[in-house]
């Protein structure tokens, strides 16, 4: 079938935001997108079913490192690819498994070859190489994968940086590769997207941009920030990165981030978003609303009969009241992460929505500095 | 409003099964009818929208003891009732929190007067009467209400279980005085069930339902079996139960079962069951289906990508594939709970509908024969 395809469909006048239409195999998605983590599979807490029809997510995630392990490429493949072991019809992306190998996994020791590590879940040694990576990731069979990348930890060295960046980049040249030489299991395209890397070095960050953007791929990832810098630096780089990528590629910003983070990485022109943040804070009783932010947990919520958002266009969001939502939090209720998990990605996706309409109606700039401070207040 | 009614539809002429219509303020249930379990207003990992379209659900319980001690009462009458604060708007049944006071609370004392404890959740000390528990249930507001009674563990002595039920009856009658004397609180009607006990000693048993049919209520209990003793001798007690209690009233067997226990309990003349078992077996992998019992954690499944169960007309059970469920569970993810218990209640309804479409049918006696020992067969 087709590789990924990018229209732009307008810009902002105002700032650099764009949108857009990626075209994949397994459907479209309009740009800028926040895409839901699904790590082995399945967003958690909640069903394919809602993320459908009440969130309306367009693109989801999975990580390699997490869908090697468990349930294994055999199984993957005797499914048929993750889209038919999961349910879920629509575009996937998957992460390489190098942010994992370096956060999650023990004893890792990383050589020009690869990275060699013990599993989290029980300890058994696997090696992890630019070729692996692209064979399992053909396996698991997502619309978009990622380069096997390092992401350098916040601080770090300039040497380090400037050494990881390069192994990354040729780390790149092997994925590359690895994918010309072996065919589409599934019968549809996969596109792999490369990573710039490059810390938080302005000289760095420029030649990892410059590669990245000479690679001609069907879209490119901003890699290693959201890893502790301020957010006025993570702002800073990924200007520096968009800037430097082509205009006509799709610009995926990785691990980001808060619902303010998110529409100024719009404004610098990012198209693609992914972070846990939705569903993990969501699961501490922590919700996103277009009103601000809401501790549910909170004792002032207890009568609050008021819905979570009646705002939103989502079922779960204009069903259930606040006063009901906390009462589920205090009892330790499974439904109370189902609830916020549904909500809170609703809201990220409303809010990507949102941001598209303002980006073709003109005002994009000048909604996104009056909506800020309302969506941070704390309610 | 009017109180609640029950109409026979038909019966089978080879068992004493019926089939019902109990009509209520909140809606119409057709019997037999299994109740889901919704402790403290929430059927777990199941959220209301799921209850309505995928298990179709006709009424749930919620418990007196655990909606007491969280959100409280105030927080229900500030809500205008529990079909209000969780967002079930069909018929609600209560526990009346004796058998949870003996089961889950700590330091119990009982005396003439009703049961002091301590919380299981804060080790705060409660009093629990036949008037407290009837003027709590005013301020949830079920459809039907449950008599404090007290269960009797299995095995008990006999002169211990006749003091009990007859301590139960004079509750009992302490609990219909008490309803006389409080209205309604919310403008429909609120239907007492009455509950025998009298543990596994026949005269016990006979005399507790023959004072129990005298109460004239508009629907009864059977409760103090399911408590440990051998499945036969549930059986007779259910049978002994029934055949004294009214025919032109719903009769309702607590606590009960898995689904053989069912239908033996539908052939003995029981019209409502309610149980923990499909979603907290459900949570722990046991799936019951149509074919028999599947344990999903085995590695035998691992590749199997049939879905969960083709047969009922649950969207949850024909989306799923048996693999995947298997992943979620191996994975620890949320969404296996929630699938599982899905599952498992749509099985359960199915089960008590597919009865009484044989009892209409004629058939419902050679057909329990026949599915029995494929329910219970280990896939």
């Amino acid at each position: 079938m087709a590789a990924l395809s990018f229209e732009l469909a307008g810009v902002d006048s105002n700032s650099k935001a764009r949108a857009g239409v990626i075209t994949t195999d397994h459907g479209v998605i309009q740009t800028p997108i926040f895409m839901p983590v699904g790590t082995v599979g399945s967003v958690k807490a909640v069903t394919q079913q809602q993320l459908y029809s009440e969130i309306n997510a367009q693109i989801i995630l999975g990580n390699t490192y997490h869908l090697y392990l468990r349930p294994g490429v055999d199984v993957l493949e005797a499914a048929g690819g993750l889209h038919h072991f999961n349910g879920w019809h629509r575009p996937i992306l998957t992460d390489s498994g190098g942010y994992q190998v370096f956060s999650l996994a023990e004893n890792r020791k990383i050589t020009e070859q690869g990275v060699l590590f013990q599993s989290h879940i029980d300890g058994s040694r696997h090696l992890f190489t630019p070729e692996s990576v692209m064979d399992i990731q053909r396996s698991i069979g997502a619309d978009i994968i990622m380069a096997f990348d390092e992401c350098p930890p916040y601080p770090s060295e300039y040497t380090y940086a400037r050494k990881s960046m390069e192994l990354t980049h040729r780390w790149l040249d092997r994925c590359f590769a690895r994918l010309a030489e072996t065919p589409d299991k599934y019968g549809y395209t996969q596109n792999l997207f490369p990573i710039i890397q490059g810390s938080t070095f302005p000289d760095l960050r420029r030649a990892s941009s410059e590669y990245i953007a000479s690679c001609n791929a069907t879209g490119n990832a901003i890699g290693g920030l959201s890893v502790g810098e301020p957010e006025e630096m993570m702002y800073e780089y990924t200007a520096l990165c968009c800037d430097i990528l082509p205009a006509d590629k799709p610009r995926y910003l990785m691990g980001v981030g808060t619902p303010w983070n998110i529409l100024e990485g719009i404004s610098l022109g990012v198209d693609m978003f992914d972070c846990v943040m939705p569903t993990r804070n969501g699961r501490n009783g922590m919700l996103f609303t277009t009103q601000g932010v809401v501790n549910i947990r909170n004792k002032k919520w207890a009568t609050d009969f008021s819905v979570i958002d009646p705002s939103l266009d989502c079922e779960t969001s204009r069903y259930y009241t606040k006063a009901y939502l906390r009462h589920l939090f205090v009892a330790n209720e499974i439904l109370a992460l189902q609830i916020a998990s549904i909500h809170n990605l609703a809201f990220y996706l409303w809010l990507v929505k949102e941001a598209r309409l303002r980006i073709l109606a003109g005002d994009f700039d000048s909604w996104k500095k009056n909506i800020i401070p309302v969506l941070k207040q704390r309610l």
